[in-house]
């Protein structure tokens, strides 16, 4: 089998075991990108012999870290200090980071390459779409903002790459191209060197092929016992399903998925309970927009001022309210979801976990909508951390996820959680499986 | 009277009247420099043939905004492009940051010129102190970590400066060196290109010689309406007087202050009641404490993993949780600090203003203590604005400020509130006064 379609924690076997080499798993990684992403659009910057100069010196040395000699892409709203930096916007194409953002410095210390930069949302906001189309349709988006990262993973171009939330910009495309997610708690990985789009709310996350990939990518970030916690058995769990107080929104594929979830895990011998979530929670969504919008009056006011006319409008209507926010509604946003966090934290003394949908359905069509975040944008609003999973296909033939969820700072219980519940899971989505 | 003896606002009034160039503002401000810094050290870094070249352009140009012509000192933990930027880190001293901090955008993009760099405390954090000295008596700390940045302004070198505060870095420095200081809400102004602590506390607030000086940066960063109210009477408002769960840690200097702005406003007028905070408060100032401290987990991992050894202990400390804060305390903490933002807004349908310790009293002797900041991290923690006001000298001949608090995203009514209170209030910093 060609190492890019290794997933990383086996690949990170194979080189532990001398059974691969860095190189070779770069060198196919890069193979990939070059047949593919003429089509899927995945990057925006890829420095080939960067990428394998980096590998070779990691094949000569000691381990660094669990990330020894993976593959990894970077967001390209994420700084990197020996590759451009667009924000995928036309006023930032000669920008050139003098320092790795703090994700990126964590992710090389901890042995990564980073292949290149993927394609964006600019800003991760608003403004220009990324042009990358899902590798599993072209004519359909792979979601975004995070739209890169998730179809280079999706398409085997890459075992792992960030993202980042800030409504639903991580799990969302975790869905639509069949593939794992980790959204931390809001404030467990550093976002030094990311664009800022709302303070309160933007979140760095990763994905991955599976569970394992992600916890590795955990443990490099010190996430509290990240790979540490075993996985518990599947009958010994409470999990509970929550159509979220959005389920007027859900199409029939993210219906099925949430269905098939929670009957392969009765059918594992797993306590299935349905979580209505409390009536305070119906505001959150409103909250999260609120808060959303009002951040980025501070967030773009710097580039409106240095850009001008040659900044896109959307960010001048962040910058001047244009939506005419008040200050006691943004105030009302923050309390009410600081109420709701308390809340969702002490309904888990009922339940293990809360399993809920990851996107309405599969990818629509197009790459200008990139679908709606409104299954996500209040679990980013609470902080807290969400494992995006793959579970069914949809009947376009696109790949439909979920996601479980767990209180803030849960981030490596949540993994362990994973682990177990991953396997009875994904069983739908062969082609993007390893042995595939 | 030399130029750099001039508030910030009656230097712009000059600049706009045509009595006053900036060049002629600037070439004062760097000979007050060079006559005084070789004893205050309050910069790491000036470029006078740059500050002079930027004031001639200026000076050749229409207005580009509110702060014209203004000199302005930056706190070396913010970004500059075109200056050093070390963080006054011994790692960092070849720091070239490849674009200016946000809030530096913002200032230059409304006319500032930037003169250079402030000490500070390493990363605004822990590890290296700054080696300013209190510019009334060297013997003493200016206060910090916004050391520098507060020096300078005291000492007439520059009349606006930016610092920072995650305890109580900025209103502290404020009240030792006699000078006024705004802490804006938390995530009014983007903290982009400043290195980070914590994530939920740090904010970038700035300095100058009256509040019509801190009026003028707010309009530059479009805190709400700032400039657009007008002062009310003194007369017309219910001033709270609030000794905070702290006053055990009052000294007489800083009781006397307090004293004697309650006296000067009953006197002018208003109408003065004492504010005790409700018992939860009491938590609050533990909580900021674990808060920041468990915070700066994530924001020192990259560093720590790059420079190993050659960091300081302090920030290794942070990274392995060396207090062994656990998610439960930190979650405990955050919802604290959220139940206490929403108390506190509420009390205000009371009165008008807080008025509440800026500092336990004078500034310590020596520098590596830059004192306490037990009466401002449960302000930073409730992320509401603080407008720092010097209101005495205490016994060894050092001012002392106090502070006014308004509930969050109320920073324009606490201008215009200061605008009415700092001429009763402040009387006794005469060597502080343009005037002078």
């Amino acid at each position: 089998m060609e190492p890019c379609f290794l997933t990383a924690a086996e690949a990170a076997a194979h080189i532990r075991d001398g059974k691969l080499t860095s190189e070779a798993l770069i060198r196919s990684c890069l193979a990939r990108i070059e047949a593919r992403d003429p089509r899927v659009k995945a990057w925006l910057y890829v420095n080939k012999a960067q990428a394998i100069a980096a590998a070779r010196e990691l094949d000569k040395r000691a381990p660094m870290g669990p990330l020894h000699g993976l593959p990894f892409g970077v967001k390209d709203m994420i700084d990197t200090a020996d590759m451009p930096t667009t924000y995928n916007s036309p006023v930032f194409q000669d920008y050139r980071p003098a320092r790795d953002a703090a994700c990126v410095g964590v992710a090389r210390r901890s042995g990564a390459v980073i292949l290149g930069k993927t394609d964006t949302l600019e800003f991760a906001a608003a403004g220009r779409r990324a042009a990358t189309r899902n590798p599993k349709n072209f004519a359909h988006t792979p979601g975004g903002s995070s739209s890169g990262s998730g179809a280079a993973v999706g398409d085997r171009q890459v075992q792992l790459a960030f993202g980042t939330q800030t409504g639903g910009s991580h799990i969302r495309p975790a869905s639509f191209n069949g593939i794992y997610g980790l959204k931390p708690t809001w404030g467990a990985v550093s976002r030094e060197g990311a664009k800022q789009y709302a303070n309160s709310l933007d979140t760095i996350g990763w994905y991955g092929r599976s569970v394992a990939d992600l916890t590795l990518v955990a443990t490099a970030f010190r996430l509290d016992d990240a790979g540490a916690l075993g996985a518990p058995a599947v009958s010994s769990l409470k999990v509970a399903w929550c159509k979220s107080p959005s389920w007027h929104k859900i199409e029939p594929a993210g219906e099925k998925a949430l269905e098939a979830a929670c009957a392969r895990l009765a059918k594992a011998g797993a306590t299935l309970v349905e979580l209505t979530l409390p009536p305070a929670f119906d505001g959150l969504f409103e909250a999260q927009n609120t808060i959303m919008m009002a951040e980025g009056r501070a967030s773009f006011l710097d580039v409106a001022l240095e850009f001008g006319d040659r900044l896109h409008a959307d960010f001048h209507e962040r910058v001047t309210n244009a939506l005419g926010i008040t200050p006691e509604q943004l105030i009302a946003a923050y309390n009410l979801a600081a109420d709701c966090r308390r809340a969702f934290e002490a309904l888990y003394a009922d339940f293990d976990v809360v399993l809920t949908p990851a996107s309405p359905g599969e990818a629509p069509e197009g790459t200008y909508n990139t679908g709606n975040h409104i299954f996500n944008a209040i679990w980013t609003l609470l902080h807290v951390p969400c494992l995006g999973i793959p579970c069914t296909t949809g009947p376009m033939g696109l790949p439909v996820g979920i996601q479980i969820v767990a209180p803030r700072y849960g981030d490596a219980r949540l993994l362990a959680l994973g682990e177990a519940l991953a396997p009875v899971i994904d069983m739908e989505t062969p082609l993007y499986r390893a042995d595939a």
